[in-house]
């Protein structure tokens, strides 16, 4: 039977645990429903957006688990307001479909609900359009007025920290566009490192004003502390042997007999959603006392300097020649 | 030669005339280039922020002038700010393509250069990327606070105008979908009547206060209509005679010999984006003499009534039967 856009909506979007709390509707005058949806900001606030787009056999297989498609969707989404250490307020969800499957739709639908309990971000408006399976997000975060954590800000002498553990998610691409189903015992780690990534929301939050810059990795380490450097008209040397390797990358990779690999993923594979930030030495101490208290690992892995490239240098500090980088080429 | 999606921002979208004016970065104090934008809303303003998707085949096709996709991407954006009463500030765009063309990027560019400055709303962020050809677009805009025009409070004995005239692009999609070009001198019209609506931006402004309800019509007059219905928990009357048909689709029936075809496209049509509405009879004098100064057409087209139904009654107030909702299925 044929349904409308009206009835996906009301049966799998317009609903409560999706839609905003009572509490919520303060911030939200208006929500699903009309031509827009309203959002009243306290005055001392500014509105941070993001968005990002999810293109099936792209960023995700089309048989991917529905309910993990939107957890993936939303947390990169996340990440971003993270990396400004916004707050999340809510999200608009945009969401073409060849065609309306009510499992699929279901699973989808959980898989937000999840996210959006555990991140309180609910659910405003958005479209659904027939179409090539696609998702854009867009995600609305409030930050203190005059506050902002850009890339720009980066001197150098300012310490690089990076959170988390890198390389799980790019190993998991890697087995993905192999053919390989991340579905099993083994892979579920992997499989959860790719879909279901920590957006660091409590960490962005706990360093506006602490932090000199910051970004959350989806292009790859090198990359994204790229992106910083040309921002801030820096350089960035890394230490090869601090940079923190997700364990199950490293067992994997022994596995294998490849130890330089999981380097290379660490440094290079995008999707990650970790931070990279840089942070002024005199305040490093304020820095670790504010994150001790999070259950946030940082690491220490180098150094702004003088100069515009990124480099990652080994223990007797010569660079070390990495093969990949993580941007996606049109 | 492989491009990255920040070559394709910086040499498209990243520059001026789509991204913000100085006096328009007092509002934005962060645009393109960082993990997120940032809005610094007036405190007495609320933010109205929508977001609708074009997909290649299904909205245009896709071998159609990008400059007149762009044009209409944003357009049926804008006409949602309508809709509201909001003014203009500012869009977030997520463009999917299969492959990074040079032409068509700049059509594309172009396109939405016009409309950003016709309609003082600059791009400032998005997100690019590999896929089926897709636009999303979200904007946003500001309204003043407490003063929400919505779908949910008309009331039975207030009178229904339209504004514009109706029929033309529901012509031309009707023609497009049996294979027929528009860009030939005598469909020029129906070119721009689907690839350039009009959003009512001021009259949406003017009548916020005056107008009991309103709606931008993308499903079709009477489906839409259909929404104040149903959210306001009221009927609605059409008088048949009075309802605007535009002189282009006039001209096409007769030649055709099918002068009841203009009525069912004005009725039915989606994609018109003109702007349906509700006014309070002791408002009307007001509303009149407000919109007078505009230069848009108004029509009388009908009345709230009680009942939960939209119908549309010949001149001895007999109900016409309607063939077609504009809805679009699943």
């Amino acid at each position: 039977m044929a349904v409308s856009e009206f009835d996906l909506i009301k049966d799998y979007f317009n609903k409560p645990g999706l839609t905003p709390t009572p509490e919520q509707y303060v911030r939200i005058p208006l929500g699903i429903g009309d031509d827009c949806a309203v959002l009243d900001l306290p005055p001392e606030k500014f509105l941070a957006v993001s968005m990002d787009t999810l293109v099936a056999d792209v960023h995700f297989p089309t048989q991917a688990d529905p309910n993990l498609i939107a957890q993936r969707a939303l947390a990169v989404n996340l990440s971003d307001l993270a990396a400004m250490g916004a707050e999340p307020l809510a999200f608009t969800l945009a969401l073409s479909l060849p065609k309306a499957e009510e499992s699929w739709l279901q699973g989808f639908s959980l898989g937000l609900e999840q996210m959006i309990q555990t991140y309180h971000c609910p659910l405003i408006g958005g479209d659904i359009t027939k179409g090539p399976l696609s998702i854009t997000i867009q995600v609305h975060g409030l930050l203190d007025k005059g506050k902002l954590l850009t890339r720009k800000d980066a001197k150098p002498g300012d310490l690089v920290y990076v959170s988390g553990a890198l390389g799980a998610a790019g190993l998991a691409i890697s087995l993905m566009s192999n053919g390989m189903s991340l579905d099993k015992p083994d892979t579920k780690e992997l499989q959860a490192a790719y879909y279901q990534p920590l957006p660091r929301i409590t960490l962005g939050q706990s360093i506006v004003g602490l932090a000199s810059a910051a970004i959350d990795i989806s292009d790859g380490l090198m990359a994204d502390l790229g992106h910083i450097a040309q921002q801030s008209s820096v350089g960035i040397e890394l230490n090869a042997k601090a940079i923190p390797i997700a364990l199950v990358v490293k067992k994997f990779m022994s596995t294998m007999g490849d130890k330089t690999k999981g380097l290379n993923l660490a440094l290079t594979a995008g999707d990650e959603y970790e931070l990279a930030l840089t942070v002024a030495e005199d305040q490093q101490e304020e820095f670790l006392k504010t994150t001790a208290k999070l259950d946030v690992p940082l690491t220490l892995i180098g150094r702004v300097v003088k100069g515009s490239r990124v480099k990652c240098l080994d223990n007797d500090g010569h660079e070390i020649e990495i093969k990949t980088f993580g941007y996606r080429h049109f």
